[in-house]
């Protein structure tokens, strides 16, 4: 894409009204705009980076059988009074009237709707085990919304649910879904540690959190980087020990965001709405569920967390909005410009004909110094300058976020070299 | 997929409680389900539908230069007053209020908060023109929502914005925007007509509404089958000429759904919302936009009112749930249903290989004229059948959805053959 024809403008300074690393830079440089405290719009930018990680989540929530659903927000307030929740949920559940007075729940998550739609749909065990997910727009009236993409009043939300015959086949799933979580985390280029937890009123085993290292964490996890024994600290398990139970490493305590988190959701949920199977006995018994979330928002949100530095963000090549940033560095001489500017939209074409996503920095109003602090600001993994300097080598500069080397590279080696470093 | 792994069922009978063809066929085959009056959920089928649909329209708004955001359902209510339509959208606006007593909207349409991005990202003529879209949950409550997917409280709906410098720039991309909605309709195997009416209050001449043939329609059209020219009988153009004005052709009154509609909005809400560029002139102007919306769910619904038969729905190729539709047909003796589920599960493998969309009825509890009529239903384009008699001839019998002809292909050519079949 063009950078001139790009919607979104990066602005001269951090937002005023926000504190959290990941919506000062992602607003600052065009990705996401506030709409209100907790409320985002996606740019541009900022929502080819929120649909790589999607895809990354879909895949493995595929690939571990999860047939893909969409729900709606608009819940009925009877179907959420079945379980309790209509007032259990406290303040944070938002709620609405229609014009004849029905009322409605803004879905904070989907078990109760989960729950009927598997009364409807599963009769006996020869149904089992299935697995269904979403990825959707939810609403929690958080009293303190001033973490970005952390912590929304709307945020984008990935939830599975699954439904199982036995207790020993949610075990088995459970654990199956828990690795499909840490290859998520880390093909977003994020370290995960998966911690035990108590979770929204259920027994303590049947939680796991998992949490990722950043000082804008609003929890506090001993770690052992070792092996990576993690244990939630507010659950007083610690007791001071020094040294990680599994593996005798040090154990240290870590700042941590919570990025998603699976639950044994047991029978509560069928038992309240219904959902009932014939098993082989012939016997009616509550269909077994387990639950588990990922905010997608959030997890955008971390990787800005943990990758960026006080010039801007450094996205990982796998959730990067492109791949490669081509800034051509004007010049005032109009004969050499034109040779600039011809050699840019060259190795412009050339790449993005071979399916490479490359942002084409062809402003003619910005100068060299604006066209490269905003290029660490937007943070794609390859930046490749254009200029009189280079040209006269023949080449283009290169040089990657996360790194200060930079290398000079002949223009007639570009394309090999990208296809290289971008399969690698 | 196999079959006997879906998450949905079929139901024996229609829904009592639904009147449209789209909602009564879409809810029996499991495509979708009804949470509460105008609110569906999509379950696997129906999102497959849906997601074919989405990615035809984003194709086509990305060729014609859309760059994807995602906005927020929650608009705050100052955004709203600011043009008047905190008050002048009437009952159909979905209000809610948060725990601090603050108001929003549950966006029916996105112009305020487009135009604040537009007054925040566009400063000069050189930032224009650009066009945005997104793929978005929308709500109005409306008061009768009886038509299934064609008119819902909670909808999905493209909306893309166009922004321009010039009234004339405005009009040629008005063109090129008609002309990839007549794109979409083809390829979603739809023929649709664009027809002048009165909308929302803005002027006659700066609304085009798309109107698809089909008895379950609201509206009456008058149309002429040779050109392709269209009135909306009720603006009262239509004056009892039997003749198309275009081409002296014969028109006839049709029942017709609305599929999507575009508008010149002027400056309307960039002056209200204040967003302004400076021209060349050094003169600061308001924004001049343009609004293109297609229901993508209606759109859904609207393939089912007119691809149908008695039997059930008739998907076109491009947007439907599979391609092919494999049945086995079991047989009571174990030896003979070892080899037909043999050569079904090597079918489903060959061709799934090869990235094939095939949903294989592997259930070994259902008869073979329960999987024929349900198969009528769910209307995957092409049914291959393998049973006890086809293996007689090495073959599988293929009939198309939309064919009565049945005809028998080796099966060491049936790769072949819908290699053929499905790229034409």
């Amino acid at each position: 894409m063009r950078q001139s024809e790009l919607f979104s403008q990066i602005s001269r300074d951090f937002p005023k009204d926000e504190v959290s690393v990941n919506a000062r830079f992602l607003i600052r440089a065009g990705f996401i705009d506030k709409v209100s405290s907790g409320v985002y719009a996606y740019l541009p930018l900022g929502w080819r980076v929120y649909k790589k990680i999607e895809q990354i989540i879909r895949e493995e929530m595929v690939a571990i059988g999860g047939q893909e659903v969409f729900l709606p927000v608009l819940m009925p307030k009877e179907l959420w009074q079945k379980t309790g929740r209509w007032d259990s949920f406290g303040e944070v559940l938002m709620k609405i009237k229609d014009r004849a007075d029905k009322e409605y729940v803004l879905g904070p998550t989907h078990e109760e709707l989960i729950a009927e739609l598997v009364r409807k749909n599963i009769h006996t065990y020869r149904d089992l085990p299935k697995a269904i997910f979403q990825i959707q727009d939810k609403f929690r009236d958080e009293p303190r919304a001033k973490s970005g993409l952390l912590r929304g009043k709307e945020f984008m939300m990935k939830d599975l649910y699954s439904f199982h015959a036995t207790r020993q086949d949610l075990d088995n799933y459970y654990e199956e879904a828990k690795k499909a979580y840490f290859k998520i985390f880390s093909r977003c280029g994020l370290k995960a540690f998966a911690v035990e937890a108590s979770g929204a009123g259920f027994t303590k085993e049947y939680v796991h959190e998992f949490m990722v290292k950043t000082p804008a964490g609003e929890d506090v996890t001993v770690l052992c980087d070792l092996c990576g024994f993690a244990q939630n600290k507010e659950l007083g398990q610690y007791k001071a020990k020094k040294t990680c139970p599994n593996c005798g490493g040090i154990l240290k305590e870590e700042k941590t965001v919570e990025v998603g988190n699976i639950f044994k959701l047991g029978t509560k949920f069928s038992e309240d709405i219904g959902a009932y199977f014939v098993d082989r006995d012939g016997q009616k018994k509550p269909v077994i569920m387990g639950c588990y979330g990922i905010g997608v928002g959030r997890l955008m949100g971390t990787v800005v967390e943990v990758h960026h530095d006080e010039k801007g963000m450094i996205w990982p090549l796998s959730v990067a909005p492109f791949a490669i940033h081509l800034i051509q560095i004007n010049h005032p001489e109009q004969k050499i410009q034109n040779k600039i500017q011809k050699a840019a939209q060259k190795i412009y074409n050339t790449l993005t004909k071979k399916n490479i996503e490359v942002l084409y920095d062809d402003r003619l109003d910005s100068s060299a110094g604006e066209k490269l602090i905003e290029a660490d600001l937007i943070g794609i993994p390859y930046r490749v300058v254009i200029s009189e300097k280079t040209l006269a080598k023949d080449s283009a500069e290169i040089k990657r976020r996360d790194s200060e080397k930079v290398e000079f590279v002949k223009l007639s080696q570009l394309l090999n070299y990208f296809k290289k470093a971008l399969n690698s």
